[in-house]
Parts: C-alpha cells; sequence; structure tokens
C-alpha cells in the first residue's frame, strides 16, 4: 500500500462547468476569484486549506492536501454556466444577495464574463421556476447532444485542457429509476422518446459523460445515479459523484448523531425543522420538490444510528424533518433541530440546535473541492462512483448493495486516507498506543 | 497484531469502590441493581450494548463488545463507598433527586445495605461542604493506611476476588503539582509531613495504587495526574485513568468542534454557560474549585482545533465557560452555547445549543464502563496511564509528552481499535474501498 | 359608575359540564379536587388566587379577587362530561398521561365517580378520532334534545342548583357559518334536516343556551359564534363565551406582540412552529382540523400590531404558523418562534423563544375560570358574548363590528376594570401621577 | 381633566447635548440625520411614529404622537458632546462599528461637524476606560463650573433657544449616596472638597440643571438620583429623568415577567446571561461598574411580581442575572433566558429566550424620545422627577416613596394617558364595554 497511485499533472486550464448560475455557483465563481485578488480566503475548502498528517503523530508531518497531491491550482480554474436566465455572473450575484455589494464590486469585471448558456430546462420538474433562456429542441437526446456541443465548445472558447461538471441548479421534482434508466441502451431510447422519467438534470450528467467529464449533482434529485449512467460512467473511465451537497442543519446532524451512538445515548425522537427564503426555498415549497429533498434527509439518521443493530436505542425513534419557506430570511437559512435523548435508567434528555447559516456560503467551497477532487480522480484514472467523496453529500451515492455512509467523521477519516493512499501512505488508525500496549503487556 | 492478548478470566465478585456516595455513586449503583432486577436496561454503556465490528463491513461481524472481550459481569459486582454523611446509598440516592421515587423504591432494600465508610476529608480542599462522618489522624499518612486497611476488609466482607476504585467524591480546589508530588519517596514524605499539596483525592489514589486497585479520577482536580503516582502506578502493575468525566456540554463540544475542523470552517468565538443546581453546583461556587473545573475545561478547543496548524481559523478563538449555581435546576443541568464561527469569504455564521441534560444520569455509565475496562486492562496486564479510556474524561491523562486526545470520535475509534487488538482483530482504517481503488487504478 | 351590580348569592352547587372527557377536562377536576383535599395549589387561576387592587395604589387595597366578587366555591362544584370514551375520569387522566401516577392516586376515588355520558359525535367532523360511546338518533335535532336531557338529569342527579358548560373535547374540521347559521329557526330546521354544516359542538352549545347553562368553547371551531346561537344566548339571557383556550406559543405571542409594538419596533417575519404529540395533536395532523386551528392563530398578530396605522412597521409582515404532530412529546407540546425585527434605521434583530410547555397544565385553569366568571355573570344578569373574558382566548368572540382584542395586558386590564365595575369600585387608568403632576403645573 | 395644560411653543433650535460621544450618541445623531435626509425612518422612537387614540376606539380618532402635542421637530435639532477621545462623530461612529460603512459615508459631513469638548472625567470611576480629551482643574466645583460654560457657549454657538442633557457615557462604578448628597448645600461643599463620592456624571447634572438644562441619566450608575439634585430640579424649574436606558434583555423581561403575572403562573427561577463585546461590555468587566448595572437590573421582577402579594408564586424565585464580555459581538449584544416556571397543581414547564439584538439600535431611538419629551415637559411648567418617563429605563427614577413601576405596559399606559392629560383628553381605561355591560343589566 505504500506505493503512491500514478496521477496526471493538472497542467493546462480547468473548466467549471455549472448547470445553474444562481447563488451557490455565483459565490462559488466570486470567492475563487476573490481569494485569487487576495481579498478572500478560502475558508470551508479541503483542497486549500486543510492539512494531512503523514505517519505518527509525533513524526510532525502535516503537509496541506494541496502540497501532498497534485491538485489544479485556483489560478488555472475558468468557468462556464447555464441558466434559465440570461444574466451574467455578476448580475446574478447581485440578485442573489448573498453576498454584500462591497464584496462583490470588486470582482464585477471578472463575474461579468461569465455569460450563461441556454438551459436544458422543463418547468414539469421544477414548477415553481421559469426563464427565458432555454433550450428549444424536438427530443431530449437533441437536447443533450446541444449540451455536449456546448461543452466541448466552451473548452475550446476558454483554452481548457480538460472540464468537470457541477450540478448547482435548482431541485427537481421527486422520481423514481424508471425501465428506461437501466442501461445505456434504454436511456438513450427513452431520451429519444422523450421519456418523462428523463430529466433535465439527467441530460447534463449525460452530456458530461459521454465528454469525458466527472460530473457532480449537488441537489437532491435522481441524476447519475441511476444504473445507465452509472455504466456509462465506467465505460467512458469518468468518475462521478453525489448527491446533495451538505450544508447546515443536515450537517451538523450527521456530527450529533454520531456523537449519540458513540456514547450508547438512545434517541427517541429527531425534530428538524428549516426556514429559508432564497429560490431554493421557494421551489421546495412545491410539495414534489421537497418530496426529493425529504428523501435524502431523512435516511441520515437511519445509516448512522443502525436501528437494526440497536434497536433499543434507535428503533422507535420518530424523526420529522420540515422545510418551510420564509422570505425574510433570504439567503440566511436557519434550523432548529429539537432532539429527545435517553440515557441510564431510560431518563430522558433534550438537545435544542439553532443553526443561523448560510446556504451558499456552505456550499461554494464544497463545488470547489468537488471540482479539484474529481478532476485529481480523472487524473488518478478512477473511475464510476467515488464513494470517498461521500464527505461531501447528504445522500452519498455508493454502489449497488453498498450502504451509504453518512457519519461526518467515518467520512473524513475515509476521505483523508484515500488521499493517504493516492500519495503513497499508509492509511491512519488512530491506535497510536499499539506500540506501548505491547510494551506494557511484557 | 493478529494474535489476542493474554487475559486473565474475570473469576469472583468485583469490588467497585467509590470515594464520594453522592449523586453519581448512588444513580450507578441503583441502577447497576435495576439491571440486574430487569427493571431497566443500561442504556449510555459501551461495555453493556455497544458492538464492535470485526473485519470488513460486509462479513457483518458485530458481537456486542462483551461478548468479544471477557469483562467482568454485572452480576459479580459488589460495592463499597466512603462519604462524609453517615446516610446509606438508599437515604443519599433520595436526597440527590436523581431518580424518582417510584425507580428508587424496589432499590431500597439493595441500596440500604451499602453504607459509607468514614472519609478522608479535609475542608480546605473542599470549602462548600462540611460532614460528620469523617476520618482523625494525625498525618496524611495515617489517613492512607486507614484507607488501604478499608479497602482490604472490604474485599474480604464483601468476598470479591478484587477491585477498581472510581472517584466519584466533589471536586476539590485547584493545586499544581509541587515537589512532593515528584517521586514516590517525596510523596511518602510528604504525608508524613502533612504537605498542604497533597490533597484527600490523591491519599485514596495512592491507597488504591498500593493495594493493586486500579483508579480513575472522576473529577477535574489533581489526583493520580502527577509523577509520584504514576510510577507508583508502573511499579504496581496497577492501570490509572483520569479526569473528570466527560458529560454534558463538554462532550457535545467534542463532537461539534471536530465538525467545524473537519469542514474548515473558522471558529470566532465560543462562549458556554452552565447552570445547575446539584450539590457539583454548590461546591463549583467557590471559586477556587471552579478554577479547577474551568481550566479541564478550557484546553478542549485548542487541542481539537490546532490553532498552531490552522492560525487564520482558529488563532483568534475566544473562548469562555461559565458555570453558574442555580439551585431551580437541582440535578437536571442545562447548558447553552453560542458558537460564532465563518465559512466562505469570512462571512459570519452561527451555532447556539441548548443541552437539557442530567449530569449524573450521563456520569453513571461512565463509572460502569470504567469499571469493566480498568478490571480488563488490569487483567490484561497493562499498567500506568491508559489512553485508550481518554473517551471518557474531559481532560484525559496522558503520559508526559503526549498530547491529549479530546476528539470525541478519534477517542472513539482509539478505544474501539485498542479492544479489537486485545482481541486479536485488526484495528479497522474505515478505508473500506482500498481494494476497490486498486481494482479501478488497473 | 360607582354602584355595585346586584349578583344573586351563588347558593347551592354548581354543576361544571364537559363535552370531552379528555387531558383538559380530567386536569381540571383532578386539580380541583387535589385543592380541595389540600395536595395542590391553584396555580394559574385568577379566580383563586389573583388580587385586585382598588382604589389608589397607597391606599393598600388588594383583596383577592374572590373576596371582592361573590364567586362560585370550589367546595361547591361537582362534574359532568360526555365522552366518545367510557373510560371514567381516573381511566382517561391515566391514558391522558399529563399528571403523574403520584398525584392521581390520591384523587382515585373521586375520579371514578366521573362517568361519561354517551357523546353527539360524528366523524366527519373529528376525522382521526373514533370511540363507541356514541348516541344514535335519527336527526341532530334529536342529538340536541338528548344532550338537553342529559343536563336536566344531571343537574337533578348532582343536586346542583345551576349549571355551566365548558367545550372541552378535539378541535373540529374548519367549517364556515351558513345559511342555517343566520337564525335561530333556520338553525333549529337545520337541525332537524341534519344540515351538514351544523357539528356536533352546536348541537352541545344549543341544548346549553335552552337549559339557560352558560357556554363556552375551549377549541378553535365553530360553535356559539354563529348569528343564531348569538341571538338565542341573548334570548334566553344566557352569557356565552369564545374560543380556543389561550395556551402556549399563542399567550406568549400577544405578550411579546404588544411590547415590540410600544416601542415601535418593525417586525419582518414571524414563523411559529409547534411539536406535539397528545390526542389534540393527532387531531390537528387532519389539515380539516389544522385549518380551523390556524385560522384562530393567524388573527392574532394583525390585531395586535395594527398594520393599517403601521404599515412601515407591521405591513409587509410574514407570518407562518406550523403545528406538527410529534408523538415522543405526549402533552408536553413545545414552540419554538423566530421573530425577525428591525429598529433604528431599518437594522434587523433577531428574537427566538422556545417554550417548553403543558398544554392541559395550561387549559386547566382556564376552565376553572371560566366556569366561575360565567357563572358570575349569569348571577350578575349578563347575557350574549361576553367580551370582558377574551383574556382567555386565543381568538376572542366579539359582537358583529367590533375588532377582537388579542392583546394580552389590554384584555388582562379589561377583565379586571370590569370585576371592579361590577364591585362597584372604579377602573384604573395608571395616571397615578395626575395630582402630583396637577400639582407641578402651578 | 379635560383641559389641555398649557405648553410654551417649541420655537426656536433645541441643543441636545451628550456627556459621552460613543456608539449610542452617534448612532442617535447619524439617525438623526439620515431621516432628516431621507434616508432612513425614525423606527423605535414613539415621538415620531407612535400614534395615540383619543376618545373611543369607534371615533377612530389616532393622530400622531408629533401631531397631538407641540414636540421639537427633527430639522430644529442641534448636537453637542463631551468625550475623553477628541475623535469626532463620524470617527467616533466608525469606530464604534454599529452602523455600516454604507449608511455612514452619506453622513459623513454632517458628523464631521460634530467634535467633543473636553470630559470632565476620573478613571476612580470608569477604571477600563482613558483618554487624552480631558479637563483639567483643582476641585470638582471647577470642573463643574467649565461644564456649565461649555454649555452656554454651546448654546450660543448652535444659536439653539433651549437645551436638554441626556447622558450618554460610560457606566460608573457602584456608588452609594453619601453625606455630600442631602441637600444642595452639602453637594457644592461637596464639590469644593473634592468629596470622592460626587462622580463626574453627577457634575454634568449639576451643571444641566443649575442651566435649567432638562437632564436624563441613559446609565445605571447613581447621578441626579440624590436629594441634593432632585430638591435642585425642582427648585430651579428642571425635569429629570433616569436610569438606565431600557434595551435588550430587560425590555423582554419587562414584557415576560407581567404576562407570567396576569396569567397567575409561579417563577421559581429566572436565569439571565449577555454576551457583549462593545466598549459597555469592557467596562462592565470590572467588577464595580458590573455592580452598578446588575443591581438596577436586578430589582425589575421584585416589582414586577410582588412577591409580598404573590409568596406562593414568586416568593422563592432565584434570579440571577450575568453579563460577559465576548469580543467576537462587538455591539450586537446578545442575551439568553431560561425562565422555570410552574403552572396547575405546581408542574414545570421552561422559557428559553434567546435575543440577538444591538444595544446602541435599541438605545438611540430613546434618546431622542427623552429629549424631545423633557424640552416637552418643561415647556409645560413640569419640573422634577418625570414619572411618566418610567417607560424608558431599566430603573425608573421615582419620587421618595413611590414603587417604581417596571411593567412594560403599565409604564406605556401611564406615559400615553399622560399626554393625553397634557393634551386635554381623558385617560383610557380600556374599560369600552362600560355602557354595553350596562345595557346588559336593565
Amino acid at each position: 500500500m505504500s506505493e503512491a497511485v500514478f496521477i496526471r499533472p493538472p497542467e493546462g486550464k480547468l473548466l467549471v462547468l455549472t448547470p445553474g448560475l444562481g447563488a451557490v455557483a455565483t459565490t462559488f465563481m466570486a470567492g475563487v476569484e476573490a481569494v485569487r485578488q487576495g481579498r478572500a480566503r478560502p475558508y470551508g475548502s479541503l483542497t486549500q486549506m486543510q492539512t494531512i498528517r503523514l505517519g505518527r503523530r509525533s513524526a510532525g508531518r502535516n503537509p496541506l492536501i494541496k502540497e501532498f497531491l497534485p491538485l489544479a491550482e485556483l489560478e488555472d480554474l475558468v468557468f462556464g454556466a447555464w441558466d434559465i436566465f440570461p444574466d451574467d455572473a455578476y448580475e446574478a450575484a447581485v440578485r442573489a444577495q448573498v453576498l454584500e455589494a462591497q464584496d462583490l464590486k470588486p470582482l464585477e469585471d471578472f463575474l461579468r464574463t461569465i455569460r450563461p448558456m441556454p438551459a436544458a430546462f422543463d418547468r414539469r420538474y421544477v414548477r415553481r421556476l421559469d426563464g427565458p433562456n432555454v433550450k428549444q429542441a424536438r427530443t431530449k437526446k437533441e437536447l443533450a447532444d446541444m449540451l455536449r456541443e456546448d461543452i466541448r465548445r466552451t473548452i475550446e472558447e476558454t483554452g481548457a485542457s480538460r472540464a468537470v461538471m457541477i450540478w448547482c441548479g435548482s431541485t427537481e421534482v421527486y422520481t423514481r429509476p424508471s425501465e428506461c434508466h437501466r442501461s445505456v441502451e434504454a436511456f438513450e431510447a427513452g431520451m429519444e422518446a422523450n421519456d418523462p422519467s428523463i430529466t433535465p438534470s439527467q441530460l447534463y450528467a449525460y452530456a458530461a459523460i459521454m465528454e469525458g467529464v466527472p460530473y457532480a449533482n449537488g441537489a437532491p434529485n435522481l441524476s447519475a445515479d441511476v444504473p445507465a449512467l452509472e455504466q456509462l460512467a465506467i465505460e467512458k473511465g469518468v468518475p462521478i459523484a453525489g448527491k446533495d451537497f451538505k450544508t447546515g442543519q443536515t450537517m451538523l446532524k450527521t456530527a450529533l448523531a454520531p456523537a449519540l451512538k458513540v456514547r450508547m445515548l438512545g434517541v427517541r425522537g429527531w425534530f428538524s425543522t428549516n426556514i429559508l427564503g432564497n429560490r431554493d426555498g421557494e421551489v421546495l415549497d412545491d410539495i414534489d420538490s421537497f418530496r426529493a429533498k425529504e428523501v435524502t434527509k431523512a435516511g441520515v439518521l437511519d445509516t448512522i444510528l443502525q436501528p437494526d443493530l440497536y434497536p433499543e436505542l434507535y428503533g422507535d425513534l420518530y424523526h420529522k424533518v420540515r422545510i418551510n419557506f420564509y422570505p425574510p430570511r433570504g439567503d440566511a437559512k436557519e434550523s432548529w433541530d429539537n432532539i429527545d435523548i435517553f440515557g441510564w435508567m431510560g431518563y430522558p434528555m433534550q438537545i435544542k440546535v439553532n443553526f443561523l447559516c448560510r446556504d451558499s456560503i456552505l456550499a461554494a467551497p464544497i463545488v470547489l473541492d468537488l471540482a479539484l477532487f474529481l478532476d485529481l480522480a480523472a487524473r488518478a484514472g478512477l473511475k464510476g462512483i467515488q464513494e470517498w467523496l461521500s464527505f461531501y453529500f447528504k445522500s452519498p451515492h455508493v454502489q449497488e448493495g453498498h450502504v451509504p455512509e453518512h457519519d461526518l467523521f467515518i467520512q473524513h477519516i475515509r476521505l483523508k486516507n484515500t488521499l493517504r493512499v493516492l500519495g503513497g501512505e499508509s492509511p491512519i488508525t488512530h491506535l497510536s498506543e499499539e506500540f506501548e500496549l505491547y510494551e506494557n503487556l511484557k
């Protein structure tokens, strides 16, 4: 395990493509540029700021991740996007009301250069939105081909050597995998036949994979997580990951639930409510879009707490998640959790958590990390589902038969140990005492 | 590493000795008996309820810890205690107001059998308390000898084959290690000379170690964590651990701080306040006892967040901890934390956590686990400081030169991997994908 | 205004009738008996504990309300009830899980004597419930007649001299006043014709008024608040009041909103969420029952904040109320409010309120006060809608053309000043300084 | 009572003088100018925005207060200040970090014109602060004379017809009234003798009153609330008021406590903690300055809840107030309250309130209202302590023998009824139903 994987060096520019040029995408792009201009620091980003311990703690080897592995540099990033509104990235950022005027102003020139391509969009999948900047085509297959053409053209225009695509669009309505998702052939036939179970985000995913572009899905709807696209990713040698950026309430939930479980504290109920006022909240006010969200949020506790192993502790857990559109909040999403726990002799206790967060501020560095790590994965020859990126998702996309890991800390250890292995180092067991232990025993 | 350590089997009865027969000790004893009578379940206890994964997840080997390693059975526990009040365990439990009358009543006969021995006590170290059930002696050495005699006599009277001691007494005033703590010889001379820097809890620790009885300290004051007693523990082959049971606010803090750090979210300030109304709160109203507590609480964030590695994120963190005596709450301690964090582009966010907890309910299963794990350690031939038990402590006692680990999840992995090694299994790296990873690469 | 109103003395026993023998009614009855047995104090009840200032503060005249006015004594209360379950009041109280076993046990003999009469019930109006103890009849008119017969018989059996009726049943589905509610004649014809817009609670209200029994409605559904029954109450000389007991979140809301308004602080949004797990919560999980509740809750802010007078401050207020069925909580309802306010120069601030309350504990003393005050009103010759009792209701029942008063403090002043007038005293203006003021001016 | 008091019309300019040109004073001045420029609205100010109901509600007479009574116009306000730092109001506002750069910028020219006069200052009374812009004098009497000279000169320079003075300085250390505060003579002799019990703020108060300038104290320390200055105010015909602006936590407390009391809910404990990071917080970190604050905060609950009248409900209330300096918060003070209440049968409930407020934003409109109302009072011939302004203070200054009123709503009614009387209208009793009541009785 001590031999480093061969990884192609990150030569040339990397194009980051985002379907969706709204709050998340513009905050991501503005932040990258602000860092490049020396106006901000990339807080929240592991690829930019986190160190990685190599060997025993006492050895003191703690390089930055980006010094340990050959990631693309921020200087080499270029951007492209699709959106149903024709606003450029500056206008979109102003409208999103995430970043303050004084922070956006110095970035205006840069942001104005990013103008969205017409989107592959269909109101049936995002019912609360509509916009004029939309592609017209006879079939979904034609739309996909137009997207592939967009990708090729943008790579050329930006002079990039390669690209990644991160879905930053709105949540589509909840759909289940259907027949046409079973195989690449069925999927392509479905596109030709305008099968309603094929969503716009799947057209983007298909286009990306066909063009050899790694793809990640930041929203909760079904996208690349169907057999047809998984199979296509393997065939084309493209890494994919998903889904639903783990921000805010769910991030904290996946830290608190493990804390209760390692201490064997029981949980009788977990009530989670959210208020948010941005476009995301408006879209989720549509019951079917919310359904997609609710499904990705609900599974989190079960897989962390393992009620099958611990029926006495977690078998009767009542879990309720509510999302409320509440315009006064704008992007400054807020969550309130009430957790009813019990301990020794069954005595009840309560935990209440109020998180005044900012959706796009938490999501933007995830977009950056996914772009850089997926690009790294591609250059390392990894393909198909990248489970080691589960750390970034509310609903990790895993292989058939695998249990998704939700525990934030296990996800993190997995991510870091994977990086260690890619770099030719030994994984860490935190068993720092094994030697002393054995000496003790003599 | 795949050979199990030889562990003497847990034959005969195990005597659990507690200096202090107050809220924590009586809740612990009552709970053990309630479980034995089938009236309660040992929630909160890893030794009783937690499973341990062996091998790859897909193998499905998840025995209970207590099935994997030869722990003492609850049926084999017997109890002894010292206290400055002469109340038996039933009266003390009623006065502590932790458990409800209907839960205590069926345990009355059993609890009445536990009558505290006179305590080695000195008001100078716990100024808010005083009681009549106290040993009289000319020197601290004489007191220690009386405690040793107590231990031997109680083992005999209860027919136990061995014992462990867990300090469940009040927090003593803050003291620093002095000359007399440098070596066993200096310590013994100090006891003869009534050196004021030797506290009652150290007399208990000394007596325990001299009698070959493992010792753990549940309070924040200095106790076995001085060179003299560390050295004595090695000499006598006795495992020791400490200090300050990790319950309530600090437990959550050591789960939340790692969550922020793995996500590279900065922390500008962390304000923690507590209200508690039990005897613990009354004692901590004495500024010097609080000082001991404050010191163990303050270090937590620094060692988790590593401001030296991440000065931009955690270098300016303002951390303030307050403990308030507030009688209306009784044992139902409550904490409120406000955490000021920042993310992408420096934008601020806030987390507020309100924990309505119960001090003794959270501490009782820790007493049980420490008793059983220290007994296991002794039978496995482990001696001196047991760092792998850091999981249970606010201020882990580590060897000179080691950095104490506060991250709840790293502590837990270390605990579990240590158990795996003791049982002859491989430690877990959570790198479940290494094989797939390499196959991917081909 | 200085002459006291003539009030018939409260001779003989007063029968308190409750449609519904669930959590609220049994907690009310158990509490009254516990007070009579000297086991509890009637906290929460103005009729039992509040004083009333008479004259200027310096005069020091502060008798208890019950010493100032001739209220019925607790000793003279007797009870009757209807319910769809045949459980007696003890069994119902045990099932309701509001009071603890140790508090209920000494009251068992008394509570067992209260056995519910078969209810006038129809699942179409409370869809989540069903029970066997139900009256059968051909028409609604027949049901009403059976209820009148129940009232007469129970008065006779209990030896009472008079009665009051307080609706303590579940919330019925939302209905609007229809044609048949326009006049007494239309209403009586509607009952004969089984008009679906006549709900069971209206049959109880009708029966009560026809029997000269004052009636109050503790639930949010339409009941006596229709012209037909208002007119009938005037004709029969019967006082009525309603509706929806003001407990928990709304009580606090009607205290906080006035605080913001007197200080001219603006409100941009008010988000209120509730979790509750009792039968009330289960019923409100039915969207139509919730609709009734939501309507009574929504109006509160508008009438307090007067957005018409203060459009800049309250014109754009976004108010959202959510009720969530959450079984782990039982009767211990909990609310969380987030209030987005703004002050000087428009700067935003936030208030968050978390109320861990107990629904029936807050409602029970309201039932008692309404029973005693309505009986007082009847003996004082007051008839029709009693607006001075608005203090107790989420949605005060007022005369056509009157604006309901929601401000808790104005409601309280009105209640107390009304009592002063009834007792022949001057109302208080809190202008204690008028004389000093004028002397100042000379 | 129906004849209006004669009030001299507000001709000419009104000079508002503030000892202290820090966060509160600059936010007040900036806001007034922003309103004059049409850039902001005077939210939080009763004199600018509140209406006053005249006569019965149905009459619909609701003029603005400022239309009902002859208040000074914002256009006519001019400003003067003293401070220990020489920064002009713009620099001071920037340093205070209350208002954002984009809001301050358009006001810069105006704010730069306000330059602080050297302060009468002594570090012994505000130990955490020191600054260079300080008067030098041999005796306190000389300092007072210099302040009088400042007042006269500033009136002249600004062309004002009259002035008011509002103390906006830091909290001085806690002092008790001493011999020299007994009479005007003793006070003047004390100033000559440099009596240490005479504080700087009392020199300002003395100077103001001597110059016929109304004075209000916004801080909790002793100032005009001593017999010597009360007597002087009567003699000179000057209105005075105090003390400690009611903002934030205490404002909410005086709204919530009345809510509990009107409903006869008991209170076992009330724990209030604050975190604040501005200069006010720094000053209060000095235990003696905090002592002054604590004393004004502690009395609030007692006078509202009347434990003497209600010993069962409020006799054992445990009230604890904590203030914590916490720099990450700056001026955005935050409070957390935990209230332990009990109701029917003694069952406990809890209320938790988290107020994310802004100290100076809440205080600024109070400064404005006090300036305008004190000026009105002076023109109406009112003199000495103005109890009707209690509404604005944490610790209302009342005459010897009067009980200070803390209930926010009673304070508000008193304020409004006083205004009604001043304007020749009848006070309101909220007994809107008296007539209907009597008609009912016929």
